[in-house]
């Protein structure tokens, strides 16, 4: 392709809003333009990466035996109201609604419509098992989006879903998916963690995300380098026996004043007691307007996931100053003792000893608390936050933590979608039973975003050559001198000849401009013909290195052989 | 692929919905399903047949120097109402509100985003021409989603937009364009018509209209065999010099008691005169309210479009009883004399001598009308519908009908959008000038239900061997019998290996079935493997003639060769 004839509008600065290095340099590199907040236009050079990145996870997926369908983007309202995710997905969801009034969600994942796919065409085990996929633009309507492809609007996804006659079945399925995500990101040269995550909103059994390692990612996981374990921070145990105090003798429970002294620091300074024996006691309203109290210790960080999991709620929030007042609860000095409301405490909490607890009074807090002398919670629940350094709950290890991307997702759902769809199959046994559903994501558009996290420098990007736009990049450095001129083109003849896909720079601009746009643009190998053809020679540069390699003309062929 | 692993739900009955073959058979075979009204499905056999058409467009899209590009689905609505498009689209723009209250389309078409884009990075002549395309998802809220993937609601588009410096570099684009159509349309082996075509909701200076016969189409056109002139009826002129009556002496104006008698038909029978001398009065209101008056001959059709294009409005319609009551028009008998609102008459009035009108007058008619003797029409235009039998407008042979599918239409769009779009480009002169702008569309969800209509008899598709799903489909007939197993697998895997695309029926399944669902799908070749293996004989058929063939086993390698 020549540059002269394409369209890759570089950029001297980035907008304003660009943070991150791929957001920035892609939109300076020409491979993408933002249309309005979360929605981007991919340029030419940007639709090239996005399509090999999708024939790279084609592959693999075709290779698992998955089969490639494409459903519709607009998903009727109904199929949502089914599972009660229309509700569920709040605003996140774009709603349409037709001319004659009937509503559609913009499908931001396909459970539903394939779930309705296939308990219309699908009756008997011998259909079974079956994995569906498709590449699609998806849409979520993000309260903040930023980042630009990282968190975007509408994005292209690979969606897949499996379909087995059993749970044994379905792991067997889930098992190749995860196979075949390592595969896809080793090829695609990320470095990348396969960890625990949370099932969100998706829900299921279990699930494993793919977390591009990227630092400030939004992502953040813990890992033990050890053992290999590595969860997402809301998913993430930790061995709690480990972190546990010495038991103590009991001492008296004692009120004591603590004037305006709230948080756990204070209070730690205040009464002199370590912050692992202060309590926090946090007061949450749930999603259905049900407020539960829950204990921690005062060195470890409440984990909300973990507690919107155990409440089986959809959403969770600590409560306002209004709500507190409302429920007739002292705010600053809430404590266990003679709460009007239900208590649960993490396992941070179990068999510590004269610990310090708010007394429900203004200004006064309980000392040398005990359980169960002085209350019971109703249940020890892991509620807590893993962070560095608390031991892996595989090895005891120290846990390391990261941030990073998440770029893939997989859910063993197991019958969340296909009870309340009826997705049933007729077994062997001549039962009907609901089949065993899990589901597999890679955010196709964010892919290439993490591509540029993980490889750029201060100039621009640097590809990994499975997804570069081109292979090669030749810069002409003076097109008005004739012979520049014809080596280069000769040069670029030869490659497209040979199957190179290659970029040639022939515009008619300094030298200086074609090594800037062609540092930000990224492209893993460069020929440049310049000055030296005189001496029957081209320069080749290695973007990633910054080698540079004087080659003879006439081996230029041998070279353009070996990038194949 | 092994039938027994991949999806293919074929079924006896079509659902009662599907009226025309694409329909009823791609739902039949196994193709496509209905996620509702307009909203498909594209099971993994229809979808290797959409992505065939897709590349074989992209090939030659790229040949053209066309770049790909993919723009968001999401638009927003400020474009669209900076060109007016916003209302002008009406109830088949989908709308989307998003959490903040700001309003998107979801895109019919892309000319306001692409002028956007260009506007926002093009700024010389030295960066023009471009032609952008994309492959995307279209939407339009159809008053009447029907005939499957003919008329949906969501639907697979290729859209491109030429951009140019002249009028006469755009004429160029246009015309690479139309070979390029040609190309694609002729490697997609359609029996089609390119035709000249209405420029509608799109505008721009003239348009063409890529058209595949198929009997009862939506679209109408009409041909001349001779001269090789093509048109849509909405646009399609004839040559009215050859139909006018010959001239005669005017007789005295004279008003006749009609006596409920109205229509052409019965004014023509009541007064004994010929058809061509009744001249109709039709009334129309435009969009903006204004009542116009339009004659036209008896024995012609009026042409709602051309009408509206020389109004230059967005829509008219033909005046209801109301709107006639408050106009003060007398309905069933309103002539031009007389009448308080401008009169227009078509071409087939000009020249025309002692008509019949309408005298404004409840059971009158007037006779022997003259112009300009009786009234005067502001303008003669073509207003008339061009029929089969017309002289053709070129070299007056007798013009055809015919139905067809229209699968592609380009349009030289001119300055409509640069201009309203602020989109200049500084030319080598130091000028700021509009950019000149082409579009141009392929249906390419449609060609696949263009390629059925066109390709399939009563047993199910045929598909042109350019697209179809595979190429050879193996049908093992006896699946138990090891013999016949053997021999199938053989030939599965050697076909493979050489790289024929093929499906194997390796069904447990009775021969009848397997042959059934064979003629349903469509694949072009066929080795049907049965008891002749016996003899070490296989049979080779053709699906599109039937042909059938005795084909030694040993030599099944040279056949699988011919095929590639």
């Amino acid at each position: 392709m020549r540059a002269s004839q394409y369209f890759i509008p570089t950029l001297k600065e980035a907008p304003a809003e660009a943070e991150v290095p791929s957001h920035i340099f892609l939109i300076r590199a020409g491979y993408i333009r933002q249309l309005a907040a979360g929605l981007y236009e991919y340029l030419p050079l940007g639709f090239r990466v996005l399509k090999k990145i999708e024939n790279i996870i084609r592959k693999y997926m075709d290779d698992a035996g998955a089969l490639e369908v494409l459903l519709p983007i607009l998903t009727p309202a109904e199929l949502w109201q089914e599972t009660g995710r229309w509700d569920v997905y709040g605003k996140e969801l774009f709603r349409v609604e037709d001319r004659k009034g009937r509503l559609f969600a913009l499908g931001p994942t396909h459970e539903e419509t394939i779930t309705d796919l296939v308990r219309k065409n699908i009756r008997s085990y011998k259909d079974l098992p079956k994995n569906f996929y498709q590449i699609q633009t998806k849409f979520r309507d993000e309260a903040r989006p930023r980042y630009g492809l990282i968190r975007g609007r509408e994005f292209l996804m690979k969606d897949a879903y499996s379909f087995d006659v059993s749970e044994e079945m379905a792991v067997k399925s889930y098992e190749t998916m995860k196979e075949t995500y390592r595969k896809i990101f080793d090829e695609l040269g990320f470095d990348y963690l396969m960890v625990e995550a949370d099932t969100g909103a998706i829900g299921g059994k279990f699930s494993h995300e793919f977390v591009v390692k990227v630092p400030n990612g939004e992502a953040h996981i813990v890992y033990c380098e050890k053992c290999g374990y590595a969860a997402n921070i809301e998913a993430a145990k930790y061995e709690f026996e480990l972190d546990k105090l010495p038991p103590e003798e009991e001492k008296p429970l004692e009120k004591v004043h603590t004037p305006s002294v709230s948080s756990v620091e204070d209070v730690s300074r205040f009464l002199g007691v370590d912050s692992k024996k202060i309590v926090k006691t946090l007061v949450y309203i749930l999603d259905d307007g049900t407020a539960v109290a829950v204990l921690i210790r005062g060195d470890r960080e409440l984990n909300e996931t973990k507690l919107i999991n155990y409440f089986n709620a959809i959403d969770a929030h600590l409560a306002s100053s209004e709500e507190l007042e409302r429920l007739g609860i002292v705010e600053g000095f809430v404590g266990p003792i003679g709460l009007n409301i239900p208590v649960y405490a993490d396992v941070s909490v179990k068999d510590l000893h004269n610990f310090v607890v708010g007394a429900n009074e203004k200004d006064y807090h309980f000392i040398n608390v005990n359980i169960p002398r002085d209350f019971k919670p109703v249940d020890f629940v892991d509620f807590s936050t893993a962070k560095e350094g608390d031991p892996c709950p595989v090895c005891k290890s120290p846990l390391k933590e990261a941030t990073g991307l998440e770029v893939g997702h997989i859910f063993l759902l197991g019958t969340k979608y296909s009870e309340s769809m009826k997705a049933y199959f007729v077994d062997k046994d001549g039962r009907e039973k609901p089949i065993i559903m899990g589901c597999y994501g890679i955010g196709v558009s964010r892919l290439m975003a993490a591509a540029v996290e993980q490889n750029h420098d201060e100039n621009g990007i640097i590809w990994p050559e499975s997804i570069a736009p081109f292979k090669l990049h030749i810069l002409a450095l003076n097109i008005k001198d004739n012979q520049i001129k014809d080596i280069a083109e000769k040069i670029y003849d030869e490659a497209k000849k040979l199957g190179v896909e290659v970029l040639y720079d022939d515009r008619d601009i300094s030298p200086g401009a074609k090594f800037k746009d062609a540092d930000l643009i990224g492209i893993p190998y460069r020929v440049v013909v310049g000055k030296k053809v005189k001496e029957g020679k081209v320069e080749f540069q290695e973007r990633k290195t910054g080698n540079k390699e004087e080659i003879e003309i006439d081996k230029i062929n041998e070279l353009l052989k070996r990038l194949l």
